[in-house]
């Protein structure tokens, strides 16, 4: 198993228990667990296999990933009771499946040669389109447009940091890709810890 | 034509008139009807042909899917006045247009000789991507998702059904299509008659 | 650059400039701004794409598009203020988009020989979806299925005269295009400007 199938892995594991979490805010039942935790799970790397066109996409290829999704829905199921704050679970393990999805997706576009715009949007459109589906499909405001808060720009930071490295040549991609990882979650971790953030666009006052 | 086309054409049409009851409690135009019933009769098997790379996607190498789904649209907004309880129509042909969509993606996965769980899984996307695209579109809380019915679960266990028949060598995969279809239906009509449901995820009662 | 790439340019830029202008009703950050635009800029024109197995999809061949959307966003962001009526701005830009999208779709099929019902769905698809998902997205109600107003019957009109154009051998495919953009243009502007309208479906008044 290759490192870029490691991080798949990983982002999958950590997508699908956010997904479960939310699932249980909509009180759904045990299927409808698995089925939003599949969804946020596998939803960014599909996305990126198709406009990529790499075929079979990376969990119909290989069934274990849903598997371990719905593994992960099943334990969220029978433990989210047992977590004190689930929102404050929610929005940390989100952080680090975005910094796990980022690194994948940089890391399959690179693979595939493509030119470094496209490198840095397939990364940030793993990233972000399992949770957006999640969030969209339960009604939720979507985390990656949360008003006053880092997450595309962390996303973009730690595929441009992967990007930067490799075109340098300094290192291999292995290292460029935790580089991107390191980035993005640390944005995103002083995002929500700190309250990092970008000035958002302000209307006039009195709006018309 | 084969069974596979057949199932595919009607969960077209009922799907479509899924589609064009919610485009009514929109209030949309003929042109919007015609729109959402396309949506709504096309999507889950869109996504399933752009997931199994199946091309040409099923309607674009057969347009006659898309007349057929424009055709139940203009016949639902001439008539859907009529009808004493639109929603009530809409759950039951919902139900209908879930069993034999989910057949229709269960027995093309199975075509492609794929994986059980990948199987199962395009069984369900194409039964349930379609409803969900429109409930989105038109901003009703998705069907799939509804609080304390089983949908998600009647999808995965027919497709189970059709995948344990196939691969004890039982019988052909007609037969197979056709008893998944028909679990599928069973389930979710007792769902909707007997409210026949699975324990949901309850939160402790003093929700922090 | 051919007739064709110049108008998938055309609609990329009107159709970020209204992502933009969407997300600064969201208040987001100036990376929030180049999401949006370049989703709504893109999303048309990728759907069409993956459907016809178009591969690379348009923007991933040639990343100009994205620095393009992107650079609308940076625009809008620090002159959306400036703007007396965004919302009126907003409609406006999008039946400009509209009107040259639904054309580059059409163009797009036309030139790979399919037939008349799918020219005309692929120019509707190239032309709504962007749009859609950038309403979906940013939780506002999608102008595609604004009651009482014509939209999708638009995309429709201008993609068959396209084709009745064509079908007919009276002119070459360019100025058929020009035709499709001009007629999907004047009934959208008629709309907006003289409140044009199709009948809409209406429940019986008593609403059981």
């Amino acid at each position: 198993m290759n490192f870029l199938t490691l991080l798949d892995y990983a982002s999958v594991l950590v997508f699908a228990l956010t997904g479960a979490l939310v699932a249980s805010r909509a009180q759904l039942d045990i299927v409808g667990f698995a089925f939003v935790a599949c969804l946020t799970a596998v939803g960014g790397g599909t996305i990126r296999d198709l406009l990529l066109d790499r075929h079979p996409v990376f969990w119909v290829g290989e069934p274990t990933y849903i598997l371990l999704a719905s593994a992960a829905a099943v334990l969220i199921f029978f433990t989210a009771h047992r977590v004190e704050s689930r929102q404050k679970w929610l929005i940390w393990l989100d952080s680090f499946a975005l910094a796990v999805a980022v690194s994948a997706g940089t890391g399959a576009a690179m693979e595939l040669d493509k030119s470094p715009v496209i490198v840095v949007l397939m990364g940030m459109a793993t990233g972000s389109f399992g949770g957006l589906m999640r969030d969209v499909v339960c009604n939720e405001v979507p985390l990656v447009l949360k008003q006053g808060e880092l997450y595309m720009t962390c996303a973009m930071a730690g595929a441009m940091t992967a990007v930067s490295i490799k075109s340098l040549g300094m290192t291999d991609d292995l290292s460029a890709l935790i580089a991107c990882a390191v980035v993005c979650w640390a944005l995103r971790a002083g995002s929500i810890h700190f309250g990092w953030h970008l000035p958002v666009y302000k209307s006039r006052p009195p709006r018309s």
